[in-house]
This record gives C-alpha cells, sequence and structure tokens, in this order.
C-alpha cells in the first residue's frame, strides 16, 4: 500500500485526456482529517510552474485537505492564463470536497509551455472525485497517473510499531537535479503530529533523500513534495520518531526513480568521506555524480578512475590531490592520487556500481545517488518533448 | 601557416612511439628569440598534471624558449615519477636547445593515471630537436601531434598590416569546460612586446575565447595556453592591438574547437542579452549550454524553449521570469516567459543553432560556444579511455 496506508487518507487516478494516449493522467490525494496539517517543499527554479506559485501560497496556512496532481503538461511558462487553470482546479477540488480553494494544492508534470486544457481538467478532477477510495488499488492509480517517462509506478511505506505508519508515492525519472524536492511526491501520515515541526520534519527528510538524487543536473521548474498528517492513528509521533519513518519513505521512493530514470543501465551511488564537512562531501560528490565523462565511462562499464579523481579536482570543495583515494565496486584503484591498480581489476559488469572517493581531510560524509548517461538517455531526450 | 608564421619560431611533430597507432604524437615549438617573453593560463583543476605544475613553476620568470607537447599520456595522477618524467623532459630539450631546463614549458595530453616512458619521451624530443623548422609543414605536424580524439588540427593566424602576426596551434574535443583555458594551445607572436603586459593579453584573450566555449562541463586537469613572443618582427605592438590579435587567433582555434568536438552533430552558440552584468549573462549562457536535456534536445532538432527557460531559471544569475524572450535561429518561441509560437515554428535541422535569450534587465551580454549531446558522443566517451 501507499499514501492510503495512513488511516484518513483516500486516493484516486483516472483518465482525464491529458494524454493523446488515454492512460491514466490525473491523480486526487484527500485527507479527510481529522486534523489536515500540511507543509512542502518546492522547487528552488526561479522559473515556476503555475501549480508551484499556487501551491506554494496555499501552504502558508499550513493546512491542506487535498492535492490534485496530473500528467500530460507542466503548466509552466503559461502566464497568469496557467495560473487560472491551477486556481480553477483548486476550486472545483473544494467545491466537490466541501473545503476551501485555499485547501487545495495543485501539481502537475510533462511538457513546459503548453497551456493545460481548463474543461478537461476540470471534468477530470470530477471524475476522480467519484472515484476516491481508500484501496490500495486506488493510490496505485493515483501514482500511475502522474507518470511521464516514468515505466513503473513508484510508492513506499513505513508501518510504525507505535501504531502509525508513512505512505508515499512519487514520479520522476528526467530533469532531476540537485538541491531540491525534484519531483512530484506526496507522504501521508495518520500520525498526530506538532504541526510547527511538520516543515521541518520533511525538510529534513528531503535533504538526505531526493536532495541526494542527481540524474542529470536539470532542475524542474514543477518540483513539489507535500506531506500532509491526518491524525487518524490517534497517536503521537514525536518529530525524531516521524522523521526518521518520512525519510526512510523518501529514501525508499528515491532509490525506485533512481531505478527508473531515464536510459539508465547503471544506479549509481558515489560516496564521499574524509571531507572536512559533510556539504563539502555532497558538492564532491555531485561534482562526480554529474559529469558526463564519469557517467559515460561507467556506463561502458570502465572503472575510469583519472575521470573521477579530474571530476573531484574541479569541484568547489577543499581536496587535496594527493590524499584522493578512489575505490570502485570494492577495488582501490588509486590511492594518494596515484594509480593503485589496473582500470579494468574492478568488476563494472553489473546494474550497481559504488565509487567510494575517500578525502584524508576530516569526517565529513555523504553520498549522491545517479546513473550512467547512456544512448537510451540521449534517445529518449531527443525524441521524446518533455 | 600557423605558430610559424610570426618570425623566429619553428616546430616540429614526430611519432614518439607513445601512441600504440605509430601517429605523431610528440610536438616542440621553439622561440628563437631575439625575445623570449612569454606568459600562461593553466587550468583551475585542483587535481593538476605533472606538466602544468611544471610549466606554472617555470613560467614565473616570464620567459620560455621552448615547448614540448605530447599526446598518448596525460602525465597526471602520476605522483614523484610523473613530476620527474615532466622535469627530464625539459632538461632533455634544454640540453639540445643549449638553454636552461626552466626555459622549456612541458604539456601532455592523453589517458589521466599512466606514466608515461621516460626514454621513449626524450628519444622523442630528440627526434623533435632534428626536424625542427620554419615551415607551415612542420607547424602542421607539431598541430598534428598533440591530437586525441580530434579528427582534424586546429591553427590560426592573423597577420597585421603594422607588420607582425600572431599564429596559434591548439587541440581538444573533449574534457572541455568552464572557466579556464581548456586545452592544450600554444600562441606565437613576432611583435616587440611589454613583458610585463604579456600576461593581462593572454588573460583577456583567453577569458573571451576558450573560456566561452563548454563541451562537456568537464575542467580538465592539463589544460594549457601558452603566448611566446619572438620580437622577430621588429615591429613594436601596443597591448591593445596584441590583445585584438590574439584574441581573435584564440576564437579562431576555440571555433575550430567547437566544430570538431567529440560526438558534435551541431554547433550551438547560446548568446544572452539584457543581463545585469555581463558575468551574470554568462552564468546563464554557461548554465543553458550545460543542461543535458537542451543538448539532446538540440541534438534531435527539437527547439524545446521550455528546457531552456528551466535551465535560465536554475542559473545563479539574477533573472526576472516574465522577462525571458527565447529565440531560436531567428524565430521567437517565448516572450515574456510564455510560449510565442510553436515548438516546430524554427528550423534547426542544419548543423548551426542559435539560441538567443533576452532577460530585459540590464546591458549584460555574453555567450557560450557548445555542442549537442549526442550518441556519438556517449560512444566515444564510454569507449575511448581518455
Amino acid at each position: 500500500m501507499t499514501v492510503t496506508t495512513p488511516r484518513g487518507f483516500r486516493a484516486a487516478g483516472v483518465a482525464a485526456g491529458l494524454k493523446a494516449s488515454g492512460a491514466l493522467d490525473l491523480a486526487l490525494v484527500v485527507n479527510d482529517g481529522p486534523e489536515h496539517h500540511a507543509a512542502g517543499v518546492f522547487t528552488r527554479n526561479k522559473v515556476k510552474a503555475a501549480p508551484v506559485l499556487w501551491s506554494q501560497q496555499v501552504l502558508t496556512t499550513g493546512t491542506l485537505t487535498a492535492v490534485v496532481l496530473n500528467s500530460g503538461g507542466a503548466n509552466a511558462c503559461t502566464g497568469p492564463e496557467g495560473f487560472q487553470v491551477a486556481h480553477a482546479t483548486a476550486e472545483k477540488a473544494a467545491e466537490l470536497l466541501d473545503c476551501g480553494a485555499i485547501d487545495v494544492a495543485v501539481c502537475s508534470t510533462g511538457l513546459i509551455g503548453k497551456q493545460l486544457p481548463r474543461e478537461v481538467v476540470l471534468a477530470g478532477v470530477e471524475k476522480a472525485s467519484a472515484a476516491l477510495d481508500t484501496s490500495g488499488d486506488a493510490a496505485l492509480a493515483a501514482a500511475t497517473a502522474i507518470m511521464t517517462t516514468d515505466t513503473v509506478a513508484k510508492q513506499a511505506v513505513h508501518v510504525d510499531p507505535a501504531g502509525w505508519s508513512v505512505g508515499g508515492l512519487t514520479k520522476g525519472a528526467g530533469m532531476i537535479a540537485p538541491s531540491m524536492a525534484t519531483m512530484l511526491s506526496v507522504v501521508t501520515t495518520d500520525a498526530v503530529v506538532d504541526p510547527d515541526s511538520l516543515e521541518e520534519v520533511l525538510r529534513a527528510a528531503v535533504r538526505v533523500s531526493f536532495d541526494r538524487l542527481d540524474v542529470d543536473g536539470s532542475m524542474s521548474t514543477n518540483d513539489t513534495v507535500l506531506l500532509l498528517a491526518s491524525g487518524a492513528s490517534g497517536v503521537r509521533a514525536d518529530a525524531q520518531a516521524l522523521t526518521a519513518a518520512v525519510t526512510a519513505v523518501c529514501r525508499d521512493l528515491a532509490r525506485q526513480m533512481q531505478a527508473d530514470a531515464e536510459g539508465v543501465t547503471k544506479r549509481i551511488v558515489v560516496r564521499v568521506t574524509g571531507a572536512r564537512t559533510e556539504d563539502e562531501a555532497v558538492v564532491v560528490a555531485r561534482t562526480v555524480a554529474r559529469d558526463s565523462l564519469v557517467k559515460t565511462a561507467l556506463f561502458g562499464s570502465d572503472g575510469n578512475w583519472g575521470r573521477v579523481a579530474a571530476a573531484v579536482g574541479y569541484s568547489d570543495a577543499h581536496v587535496d590531490p594527493d590524499r584522493i583515494d578512489i575505490t570502485i565496486n570494492g577495488v582501490r584503484l588509486c590511492t594518494g592520487g596515484v594509480a593503485a591498480g589496473g582500470r579494468t581489476d574492478a568488476d563494472l559488469s553489473g546494474p550497481d556500481i559504488v565509487v567510494d572517493i575517500a578525502l584524508g581531510l576530516g569526517d565529513g560524509a555523504g553520498e549522491i545517488l545517479t546513473t550512467d548517461l547512456s544512448h537510451a538517455y540521449v534517445e529518449e531526450n531527443s525524441a521524446y518533448p518533455s
């Protein structure tokens, strides 16, 4: 199960007609309470989609009753008309759910620069509202309806022995990049929570999950992660336990995004230790993870540690070139900045590659999940308009 | 002609045996004077190749008699042994040319992490010394001997009506990235120059030529641009005229590198106007030029301006999303951040694409030369070890 595993939530996914294929393309997630606390993290892109501008605005109250999500169009670079469509979408859901438009967030994904057909969206909201259900099938339909180049629906759940749970759904396969929410995701919990700490809980979880996934370095206009808390379990969760659970669910979802990234043939973890600080470790890991020459080498199952060393060297972190150790899939290839073995000593033929970089300067550690740069990535992104 | 067009210079390119193919792989450029002023710009990568460390050291005197350049190995991540090979290379050339090792710069390119075979290099220097010549053929051999994945030798020349000239050779097809010299290049002039201004002349030229070329965002460990002045024309060039001429030669060389970049199928210019400052214009242009989704779209001849807008939005420069105009190959596709035409209105079927981005905020303007992200780039870099 997923977003409907926590009590107090219903979901639906329907075919509104936004995708020419007739596939599911509009989802609705509703929090039936008794509480309606919510927090959100949004893209830091200065070009923000209309639904991001709308949802940031409504989230200032700290409460949400529902989220409408659609694929088949990002509603980004659509001006005042696009904002009106996002607003009308929220109003339509509010009317059907007997709440205010200010209680409804909107998320969109798909091609940038295309207006969404208002009547199609509004009819879709009505259809979704009629399909709302607490079942796993309904949650799966919602997770499916937000897919773009994703090939599988992505859901995760954490059931706490104390009697509450956290569920999540997400989408995202390309335009996935550093330092922000990086896709659309809705995470639900039935724990009774301290509303004042909810945003902090979400930020802490996102920082070490979605923010540590970097497929192609491209920051989207639409990235949104929402956390909704219904309190329906009647069991209070302290901020620490809730943070751990939300982090576990977000990490699970991020790993699913990595595994289903555009054109992926290798799931790569770049782990950095021995940096002066955690931030510097992440900077080094991200620089290596984004380097096209590293990504193409790993696509070719080539343990080209020299390209890794070059990327470490041009990162914005402090490094000592004579202390860099590089280990790939458990085989040390570089010690103290110099070759420690043949480039072919490490077996990279499988789908999982771990690049360990030890900087020898301090205790800072951090990792980034990424993917290789493959022919399939080029094919998908030169042919698919997103 | 090229580096031997200015009087006072000889060049050679020979097959030393560093490349298994038996192709030319070692070049020598000699300044016979009467003056020996020189300036250099080097990679800002913290992991610097041994020849970069050597050449930075010898350049502190502001004079050079010769430059030894080799392909077939970068001599990077090679530790003390690698530095000794670079040093021995300079000593060998000094012995043959009757100068000091401190008068000889060394440049290397090829695979990172592999030791260069010292005796092979030294024998190559001897062979090159015997082949030194002022002819165009000799200069072409030198330009050819430094090629790696380059498919053509790259040379340029500027003849000043006042009676002096500037010539240059360069190599570079991948691992070409922002904010530094970006490859190996030797530029010669027979103008009589003010030695104190020579480094400033070179930095000014590089800033708007090689530094504005970004193929794959990967900063090399070996990038070096050297400017040698022989004074052999007997004609004094003021700093302004010399800067203009060196800039023209460097721009010509940078355009040749763009046209021969790894896997290139499109030569792309990203031009930004209306930024608050020139620096911010370049930041925006570079962010767009490095975006994998923009590069794959243009490979597919797809005028996907939404991806351009998204990249503008996540750049580190100040932008107003409602003022962004985007024009591709002369067709306005986005006005004020909103669609102004169909994505298919611009004809991108040819090899040249110009992306014009107007920010509407000020007078800052700048451009970056880049290339598309093609199947051939992926193929070349997943199969070729560099």
